[in-house]
């Protein structure tokens, strides 16, 4: 490749938009054209993150003034509700868009607005874009413009299902996903419940009822399986930074050995690992890394079964698999920039 | 009171030793006699926690040397295995005994012996120790002399599901646990996998088909129940000190306003808090106390309902339910030495 | 005592306020008559902080519509610059005045404003008020009726320095404090700089060349020293909640064993502990105390003295200190509300 | 380069071994040919560390059994005094020798054997053995065939007086470094004072008046100074697991422009980090990255100087520093595998 690619970054200062910067730095094939970010224009980057000194010095720039004509591909990693509103130029003009927000994840554009509670400004986009989950849409994803990055908890969770739901092998409304994330899933807001003092040393449950990524599960789940999918979804924050686990509690309505179903849908998957039995994984073994480790256990005189699945939350669960999409968007090897090791201790 | 009621804490420098020498330290009818370690016999208590300096002095003995004669009550804060070799002896001298292990809280011996993997030394003493959960054993632990203080995650389990069950309102064959715990829940050990480089920044299940609190619970239940209730138990690690944190997952065979049914239940307990619909606990809203806060969220379109309890695992979940077993013992205000408000932030 | 006291407290949701209303809930001669918040006015104190569920069901009052006649001591646990505004009438009307904040720390009223940036509106209350330190100033205390409390970063400092300074064993002029403190005591301020996901794992320096507790620390000490104190201060936040760690460089000039000088000097204080040789002190030790634990080690070849020495902030170093002001200028026993032990682990 | 380097390494379980492990995975010119565990041999490295699961699948093999015909490179992340025993023998082998730990680090082998309680099983190769700090032994490092890789202290500390000392700007006499470390500096080791339920929520110094990095620091700083460097250096535990951040205070003798100075010394190295005015670094900005940052304060009205400097001590102070020396040694570019950014948050 003699030319890199010319990327640009909308909303580079959360923590998707810093690591989505940092795994771009490390790919061998794409340049950093342009960085935004509304409320941190006109500063380097490395000023807001000292950790890109020496490797990154570019000047955010506001949404309105970024130059996108000599840009290839627009990740978006900004709140919801902002790809929506420049998806559609930028697609007509050429350029491959990954938004890493939630804009374009949900079909049902009802559903979607009951969701986030604004009205949709490309409903017309919605059908046109892919989920970015490579591991059930690799194809698709191949031939798309615009992808729908996954949310971190749908990431884990789906992981866990899919192979099972698919096959039919478990009860599609006798699913409980137990799951756990830490504390950068709640993005960089300057919220009191946020605090260290607050969250660290601490334990809780939230969005009981109403966790925005819980449609995004079923709708995807019911599209694999072809069934009417209902999950019991109940996130908690862990006193950590990154990482989720989740623990999901299944019906088997077939007799079958979980671990050949998952190793043989996943044979060819770079980032998943399917474990031994009697190992269960754990949050540190994945960090900073775009793997999904999945283990599981089947109790004796039950027809339950626990999957256990973990993900990196702003990896797999965010800018690695906004990575992983767009290097299937241009035919690049799935894994180019995502080889680190995870980080330990 | 004249007189203070002597009492020796077998097993001093553990987390529920130290913890339960804290308590005692502010109780004010009782003195601490004695207190035992066969690892540090000979030194002072506040030398290997300074935490206790200016406030106890006390020269740890080793068991063997314990004076035990002029002693009222005895705690066991020891491993599993070591209170059933001083039992017998302690009660036949007029002593009450606490158990904060496990020697005492299974009555049916081959379970107990499969599940610990030793002999019982004391089988006759089995079935006069009183299981300690005042909150459905208060008449018969103030006439007991020997009380089996029950485990964290247990006390934590139990109290969410004794309402239901007691009053069959929810299916005793279909509930999942899934529990959180602090590290200190794993004791002082010098293990690696408790080493804070290797579980600081970690989330991950453990014990899982094999936790020992899985038959204590499950028995204790059945017991209340009267029905034969098994349980899916998965216990997890949480990136912090203190603190249980237990998700619970029920199917309800009748119907029934869960708020209703708990708050009639504890209403008179001065330990157990339920929350009000829609506030969920948190660990840190307990952290040094004895309370247990417990609140719970029913699924619209289906019989599941969600259980969430809180306590700390040294706490109501170990040293602080000692101290309330040895209030009701000693006939005194069971909330005597218990009433700090729990530390926060 | 047949009628407790009465006492308010302004600012009840910060940190310190919190940690103040835990103490005095505990405390046998205090009723809290009480609670201001200018932002939760009209909400309950539980339920901004659930760890009160049970013990205090207060509504937080607006600073406005505080009833102030019927109370007998009035605390002020505001941000800076808050209880200047009241002080004067409280005084007047016979009440007791205690300031957690900075409002009367300094004697210069131009020092005052330049580091605290708003022109003072009670200079002729500055020299009435008593600096909250007992060690050094419990006879004025006993006769105040507005006390100054200490910040936590002065506590710690100036009992480290104060025995040395007022003996003139070391230089005034060459003395180094560097401190470190957990985030708490950076306040409940939504700040990015404070979340979770910032702070954790991150340790950094702070407030170089301009920290607000510089002038009072020089201030206090030139006082017990009668000479002009001169200090380089250097502040650290640490990846924990609560406790403060300062180390301390000093030149003697004198040949003096510190472990004679600083026991001879504490010996009768109840909150101070000196440590034996060999012996250095850690923040978890006081945890949710009252304590201020010493020690030190002599350079052989030097005259170099490094002085250590811990406090919880929010407890001597900020609702602990003011408890003990409290006790003293009621004349009450000074340990009172303040008797119990560090939590650990 | 057609065929790449074959490295072993020694002690490939320790907290330095893994971090070693994963840069050279993500290394292009070299492959892991063996790694050996005295504890582990016969496990593989991924069923200890399954952040490797995937990427590597070598099985530990005891040293005894360590095949070193085939290798070029032997690093030894070994405990103290093992490297000293094999040294000898690879380099008459014609390979080139890393060693992690202390056992070449200090040339006179009476203070060495004092600090470190053995006697010296090769005291021949002492003073063949470069100290690896390339930032001033480069060119010795080039043409070396055995490395003392620099403690993790060591390489803070001297990299930020180096500058000043060489050009005799400060004294060399009076400096204090006040240090902190992460957990992780203690290793990988089963000691309660390193478990989690200890470190966390705790700050304190250790090691004071005998730390092994002392001598280490102060022969060095006399052989760049030409002077006789003495130093006051305090370590102190921060409960995070990554990072030394060394505060370091020293008396100024010349009048100079500490950026000045700093930024000349190091406009060509790779991994130094000279801040501007006011900016002060945090561990965080240099986690999992090679870099270490300087910035420093000059007080106004007194001669002392404050220099901060950190940096990951698993990276540059050990790992990422030896493969930095390795690349050196070598005469490949210095950065090779070192790119990767710091990860935040």
């Amino acid at each position: 490749m003699n030319k890199k690619t010319r990327v640009s970054v909308f909303g580079g200062t959360g923590y998707t938009g810093v690591e989505l910067i940092r795994l771009l730095l490390n790919h061998p094939n794409v340049e950093i054209y342009q960085i935004t970010s509304r409320n941190d224009k006109g500063k380097r980057v490395d000023e807001i993150y000292p950790s890109f000194r020496g490797v990154l010095n570019n000047i955010l720039v506001s949404p309105e003034d970024a130059d996108l004509k000599n840009v290839d591909i627009v990740f978006f990693a900004t709140p919801n509700g902002i790809a929506m509103n420049y998806a559609e130029g930028l697609i007509e003009a050429g350029k491959l868009v990954i938004d890493l927000a939630a804009d374009f994840r949900i079909k049902d554009q009802g559903i979607w607005e009951k969701w986030y509670g604004v009205e949709h400004k490309s409903p017309n986009l919605i059908n046109k874009a892919v989920y970015g989950l490579p591991e059930i849409n690799r194809d698709s994803i191949k031939k798309s413009k615009l992808v729908a990055n996954p949310g971190c908890y749908p990431t884990a969770i789906q992981l866990a299902l899919i192979p099972l739901l698919e096959k039919k092998l478990i009860s599609s409304t006798n699913i409980i996903a137990d799951a756990k994330s830490g504390i950068s899933g709640a993005g960089r807001n300057p919220e009191l419940k946020l605090l260290m003092s607050e969250a660290d040393e601490d334990f809780k449950a939230y969005g009981i009822g109403g966790h925005r990524h819980l449609p995004e599960i079923e709708q995807n789940l019911t599209y694999v399986s072809g069934e009417n999918v209902k999950l019991t979804f109940i996130p908690h924050l862990v006193p950590m930074v990154r990482g989720i686990f989740a623990t999901i509690y299944v019906e088997c309505i077939k007799n079958f050995k979980a671990k050949d179903i998952f190793e043989s849908y996943y044979k060819d998957e770079p980032f998943v690992d399917i474990m031994e039995s009697n190992i269960y994984p754990n949050t540190k073994s994945v960090r900073a890394s775009n793997f999904c480790r999945i283990s599981f256990y089947k109790e004796q005189d039950t027809n339950r079964l626990i999957i256990f699945s973990v993900i990196d939350n702003l990896m797999k669960g965010a800018a690695g698999q906004a990575v992983q999409n767009m290097n299937i968007m241009m035919d690049w090897q799935e894994t180019l920039g995502l080889s680190s090791v995870p980080i330990t201790p």
